[in-house]
């Protein structure tokens, strides 16, 4: 019998889960198919409407803009642009977005940019859509968490980066500022009602996008990977209330798996080179593959970390980010506390770690559980260095000295640090914290 | 580059297709499920409702029933229960299941079975919601190919079979008696609103059904990892018009290969030991990964081929079956076909094949392009074999002079063939049904 069966099993007689729930947003993946955003979304709006698009300055002065509008225009609807979106957004740039959504009340929402664009439409969507404020509806502790009441309009999300994988996921994140922390909201009906995805869009990423971005992905898909077994989380009464974060399960693994594989592959050449067109549009694949992984299993402890690491930066400025505002971008805030946090929970979960640095290539051939820990911390370190990323929360300007600070940024978030594979409280973060200051 | 981007690339000088769409519905897996069915009707139907419960004779007797209704009636809904689907339907039999539809006018419907309790429903939701008869809808050329003029009533479908993955896919099949032929409707429209696949259900599957239905799902995958890829049809116009039957495509491939890998490690223990709970499980797994994959790539040849195998059957009665009428079982009338087919197929397409074989089993270490087709031909014959299959279509009643009336059966299915890796016309398939007199 297989280790889910087994628990399978157990669960029935321990009020354990014995079962997962997937769900997936209908996704258009090719190159040219932002051509297709306005007949999509026309599908949804018979009688034609207004269409709030959603960007960022930068992409609004690229042809995917172009792409985007040509479509949407073509296809008889009016378009009225928001591109003030903040690159890693907050409240404050959200409230922005929401009371632009409010004002023009737009029949259907398009969101054209990385996931700093595609979350703040989510969230002008849904408060546009429905009463409230931010706050009522973000995550506990820090928000209120009050459950989104239904359905929001249409939201067609084009992504750009290769990437967050938002264009399928029910999540939105944000950094709240009173609160030095990134928080979020999370819901099944936040999930976009289509993503588009033309992977010729990350022509125009610079390098350091690429390489933040492309980590985030490795990180979604081993984070999903290693995600504590579904089968170990108690069952949720009624069942239709599973969470989106129910742990691995045989329907994210599939995903997760081919994604580590396709990075192993190609993001140090998508990196190196902005004109290897496979690499590119394989890392892009790898983006949505994963995004549809995690969004069925959860991510845990690098990104809980992420959190805090991304919400205290004081003055790191990455190159191909604009230079306006300090920030560690998502995917960097992430990756620095991976090989750390894969060391630490690889002995409760071996046979996964070695899986994922197999994947990854590296050799494991006749590697034994106890090197499954070194073994993927130094694969995805060895990824990290070659493209550019910071070596370790130091090389985004923490010291030892922040840890206490950053461990209190990261143990509230609960949701996330549960879905590891063991048991992860303070004591257990500041020492994660300490082995991430350097990741090589 | 690879093959894939390069005939994108190709694509947008020549008209051809350039993306693939992913529909995938909300799928819950997992030992207990079918206890979830009341509350997640009870979740599209908020006022509460009557539910019409499709099922056949056999299953009406066994506890998968008891579960589901009490699960239903737990949740505050009216049950009907239509009981008298028939195995490997007819228009005669749908047409029953239409007017007790018609007639108890359901505010939703469930579906309790294997494909043939699927397809049913589906068919019956389509002619309780909308107007006009099932001739309207059955595809050209032996129907008038009406659209699905909008949605239906939300359908649950929860498969009792390892199986036809119809609780994933906008398919409906059945016979046409007046034509000798089996045909279907198809639409995304037909897609169940939610699949809850419970494995503990195939633990009362006879064998007989487990190697049928399991050779289905190999077809499934197998057919769907060699169908032309999806960057050599023309590009719809408009784009949201894009078939469900798209060819090979980055997404289908994932899950068609993971399908056929758990088959070629499970099917020979599910079908020898019903007590061998895991093997049982993992091929109820595989039938739903399949499912999604061929819901999005589609079958070929070998599916083609089978609506003339079903379609003219005298005598056959295999065992574990109902024994009151002759059938071949559709996995059975499939897989005949496919040593063969993919013999022929393999010269277009020869790294798909021996990755198929690869995949199931076979040591294709060394193999060049040449021996492509024998050697995916020889792992599926193999295992058929071993599961008691019918050796070709000699096997269920067929001869040599039969090969005619075959051929003119299964030409029509244009929208099958030419989904093929290359042309399949009355030559081509002359030849493979010879050939598939016997497959070992
Ligand atoms: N919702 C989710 O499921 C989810 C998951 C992971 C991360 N996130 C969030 O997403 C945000 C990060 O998103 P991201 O990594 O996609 O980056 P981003 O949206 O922050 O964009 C990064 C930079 O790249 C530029 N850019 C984007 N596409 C471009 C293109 N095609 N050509 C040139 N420049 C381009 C942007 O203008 C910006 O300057 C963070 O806020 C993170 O927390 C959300
Ligand atoms: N819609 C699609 O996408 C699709 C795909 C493939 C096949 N099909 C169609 O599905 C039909 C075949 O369906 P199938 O292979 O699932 O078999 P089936 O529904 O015909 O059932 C076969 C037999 O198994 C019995 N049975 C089913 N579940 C059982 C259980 N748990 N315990 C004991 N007995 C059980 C049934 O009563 C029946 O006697 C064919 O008509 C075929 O054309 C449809
Ligand atoms: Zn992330
Ligand atoms: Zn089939």
């Amino acid at each position: 019998m297989c280790p889910h069966d087994a628990a399978v099993e157990a669960g029935l007689e321990t009020g354990l889960e014995t079962a997962f729930t997937i769900d997936a947003s209908r996704v258009t993946f090719g190159a040219g198919s932002l051509a297709e955003v306005g007949p999509r979304v026309r599908a949804h709006l018979p009688d034609g409407g207004r269409v709030a698009l959603f960007t960022d300055a930068r992409l609004r002065a690229l042809e995917w803009y172009d792409a985007a509008t040509t479509s949407l225009v073509g296809a008889g609807l009016d378009v009225v642009t928001f591109d003030e979106v903040l690159v890693e957004p907050t409240d404050e740039s959200v409230d922005r977005a929401v009371a632009f959504a409010r004002d023009t009340r737009p029949d259907a929402f398009v969101s054209l940019g990385g996931g700093s664009v595609i979350d703040t439409a989510k969230l002008a969507d849904l408060l546009a859509t429905h009463p409230g404020e931010l706050a009522d509806y973000v995550n506990a502790p820090l928000g209120a968490a009050r459950p989104v009441p239904g359905p929001l309009k249409p939201h067609l999300a084009c992504p750009t980066t290769s990437g967050t994988g938002s264009e399928v996921t029910g999540i939105a994140i944000f950094d709240l500022l009173s609160a030095h922390a990134k928080t979020g909201v999370a819901s099944p009906l936040l999930r976009p009602t289509e993503a588009v995805v033309d992977p010729r869009a990350t022509s125009t990423l610079p390098a350091g996008v690429v390489a933040a971005s492309g980590l985030d992905v490795l990180c979604h898909a081993v984070e999903s990977l290693t995600a504590r077994p579904f089968t170990t989380r108690p069952a949720p009464e009624p069942p239709t209330t599973r969470p989106a974060g129910q742990g691995a399960n045989p329907w994210s693994d599939v995903g997760a798996a081919r994604a580590i594989e396709v990075i192993g592959t190609h993001l140090r050449r998508a990196v190196a080179d902005s004109t290897d067109e496979e690499a590119r549009h394989q890392m892009m694949w790898a983006a949505t593959l994963a995004g549809i992984a995690f969004g069925n299993a959860g991510v845990h402890v690098p990104h809980a970390m992420a959190y805090a690491v991304a919400g205290r930066v004081r003055d790191y400025r990455p190159e191909g980010y604009p230079p306006d505002h300090p920030l560690v971008p998502h995917g960097f805030a992430v990756a620095v506390n991976a090989p750390a946090a894969f060391r630490a929970l690889a002995p409760t979960a071996p046979a996964r770690h070695l899986e994922a640095a197999r994947l990854l290539g590296a050799d494991t051939s006749g590697a034994g559980p106890d090197e499954a820990g070194e073994a993927v911390a130094t694969a995805v370190a060895a990824l990290m260095r070659d493209v550019g990323a910071p070596n370790g929360i130091s090389g985004v300007g923490y010291a030892a000295a922040d840890v206490p600070d950053l461990v209190a940024g990261a143990a509230p978030q609960r949701r996330l640090l549960d879905n590891a594979p063991s048991e992860v409280r303070e004591p257990e973060l500041e020492r994660i914290f300490h082995d991430a200051l350097r990741c090589w």
